[in-house]
């Protein structure tokens, strides 16, 4: 019934001591879905927590839980330093030079939302142009949408190439121009799983003397990420999706870029002064955050970086490069019928490991609901992503994505899966004729 | 050597079954800090967690941790499930009638800055007044200034009563006219424990067509907040305050006035449609939560919001205005030079269970300091309250706050050790002179 294995070696995925062996450290993965062992193949929306990160925040909140920053207890200093600690972790994890150039928000939205509206209003006007593209997530999109309202701005789009499977750096290089003044694009897609050409970019981006943010939610995760090498002037990621907690994630900035920037929100900790009519403001990073933040999740924020950086990001990239082949190759050879968006992952700058995909006659969110009755957790829809799978000529699509914790007789259980998904449609409407 | 204890009953106290009956739900109270047992008193700055919302928490991150409202699969549709029914629990704990009231943010902070940034930004013009009091909480200043800079509002700020005590209402009626847009006021001040007198604040905001926002950080988790018959347009509230996690807070705002908000942040979830050039965007609340929420964290609230209910918040309050008159009659029988903020506890309006003190002599940050070598947890600084603390004369105060765990052995451990800290300054002194 399963599709034919393809090529890939299990025994270079076990050299790598990844998959299997990790699996320990994350309880959740541990149970049984509508009667069949938990397949979590969903982890571009989100990852599971090792139990390093369970404890480091379990640690906070039974050990030395208080507000940082305001106070000179022995709770209050020793979550300030642990706090603090975390912004180091991250700083560490992404290459930053500079602690200081870590700012904690909610989440990577929050972040490119206090880039359009804190650089973004003081420096675009009318006229100027930000460079997107057709295959970013909405929240790389609407931001400068609004701000382009606002300030009379106008937004290019880079495009596909002609097979739909990356983005088309002829077209992004002819949409620059001396009115470019922000190119602002996805380091690895959530859907096509192409990998930005960033060296091009930043290049590009210095010619013309714009400024590249980028959103490297699905990189940060999955790859090394070195913002001293990287050319960009910031970029966004969520813990939720690199083993930490929900509700927090990072913003990076060149410091002398963030020091450049006004405040955003107003509050407690992001000031110098307060008097009734004015107030002068923190430095970078204290200064975009206002109120009490996200303690005991930015420690386990700080947790995640240190585990995974623990693993090696190489390390963690080799592996998700086999498995992410494993599961294109196993899903492509499903059926002709399967499509799979996306490059190839043998071409020049490889594949993310997932796999966004449609079966012909089939809507995605049936695949996934069939997927799921067999314990196999996909996601379906647009996966924040409208435009991109309109540019697809489909309104939806199904995604399995892997992670560290993934292994190969999962791709398998979920290649089966579909194939059984398939082949019940399939005799449903055939029965039905 | 402790000074002599005023008049509060104990035995009422105790027909609370609140203060020692509860710490064994809050694991973090039962330690040594600096040999001596913990009395954390740091309440207004940050509460304790109850065993019952960390473990709603640790649930979610071990057995269906997933992301919200984009996916078909079990542990996704029991994420989304649970996170929303979070929502409905702080609904029904402030007495909301329709959970889409209740907007997920960061924390309180982050509520008042998103009212500035929509409803604000949309109808606040040149000369129009906001009135402010000079007792906020530098998060319902900073955001007006912010505000008032970009259009050129006026800002109001209420004065105190001569005694310094609380705002004085004939001032706040005086400031009033057609020219006010909005009043934002805090419902129970962090430093003086005053409480508003709300009925009239909201009759007033009627009479004049102002629309009227509360700060509700140190009322919600204290008091019977119930949103049907407060008279405001918006309140906030941040979770870490009332037993749940840090990194969530809650925005209230009655649906018409929600409705007519456009738009802050862009992203995910808070969309309906997105195309390259423009986007459509979602109902309240889903309008104002961009990208993926703090799960984990909301439900944590959730479960704090439903344990805090199930205690009953009469009851908390009752409990708090005893051990609150117990901690603010002892506090100024230590010494003539203490001066403890605020209005008497047996006043027309009561006052909360903080005290923000000074010592004649002594530098707040000391005062902290040395109760913090005898294990005694109290915060110094401003309190996030700079302008009040330059209308009270002093840079800074020293601040013991109690929430429904504190006990009145504890506020004697804290005398104590206040009785003590004055007497080594004065010996220190003394043996310098």
């Amino acid at each position: 019934m399963a599709a034919s294995a393809p090529s890939s070696s299990p025994s270079s995925l076990s050299q790598l001591a990844l998959g299997a062996p990790l699996r320990a450290e994350f309880p959740i993965l541990d149970q049984q879905v509508n009667g069949r062992p938990l397949v979590y193949l969903d982890n571009a929306a989100t990852s599971q927590k090792p139990r390093v990160v369970l404890n480091a925040m379990s640690r906070c909140y039974t050990e030395y839980n208080a507000n940082v920053h305001r106070g000179v207890h022995a709770l209050s200093a020793k979550a300030t330093q642990e706090y603090e600690q975390a912004r180091e972790k991250v700083a560490a994890f992404i290459g930053a030079s500079n602690c200081r150039e870590v700012v904690i928000v909610r989440n990577a939205t929050e972040g490119i939302n206090l880039v359009a509206n804190t650089w973004g209003a003081a420096n675009i006007k009318q006229g100027d142009e930000i460079v997107l593209s057709v295959a970013e997530h909405h929240a790389n999109l609407v931001p400068w949408q609004l701000l382009a309202a606002r300030t009379g701005a106008v937004l290019r789009h880079v495009r596909l190439t002609p097979d739909k499977s990356q983005l088309d750096m002829d077209h992004f290089r002819s949409l620059l121009s001396s009115r470019t003044r922000l190119i602002s694009l996805v380091h690895v897609s959530n859907v096509l799983g192409c990998v930005l050409d960033v060296a091009y970019v930043a290049e590009q981006a210095r010619r013309v003397g714009a400024k590249l943010l980028l959103d490297c939610c699905q990189s940060v995760p999955h790859m090394p990420v070195d913002v001293r090498s990287l050319g960009a002037d910031w970029i966004v990621a969520s813990s939720h999706k690199f083993c930490g907690p929900s509700g927090v994630g990072m913003l990076w900035g060149r410091y002398e870029v963030l020091e450049s920037m006004d405040p955003w929100m107003g509050g407690g900790e992001m000031i110098a002064d307060v008097h009734l009519d004015h107030s002068t403001f923190a430095m970078p990073p204290t200064r975009f955050e206002a109120g009490t933040p996200a303690i005991a999740e930015t420690i386990g924020m700080g947790a995640a970086a240190e585990w995974l950086q623990g693993l090696g990001m190489d390390r963690v990239h080799a592996y998700e490069e086999e498995i992410g082949t494993y599961l294109y190759e196993r899903l492509a050879a499903v059926s002709p019928r399967v499509t799979v968006y996306g490059p190839q992952p043998n071409g020049p700058r490889g594949r993310a490991s997932l796999a966004a995909f449609n079966v012909e006659g089939l809507h995605a969110t049936d695949v996934s609901t069939l997927l799921d009755m067999a314990g196999v957790a996909v996601r379906s829809g647009h996966h924040c992503a409208q435009p991109l799978h309109r540019e697809l000529g489909v309104s939806a699509s199904a995604r399995a994505s892997a992670y560290i914790y993934n292994t190969e007789a999962e791709v398998d259980r979920f290649v089966e899966a579909l194939t059984d998904t398939i082949k019940f449609f399939d005799d449903m409407h055939g029965g039905a004729a």
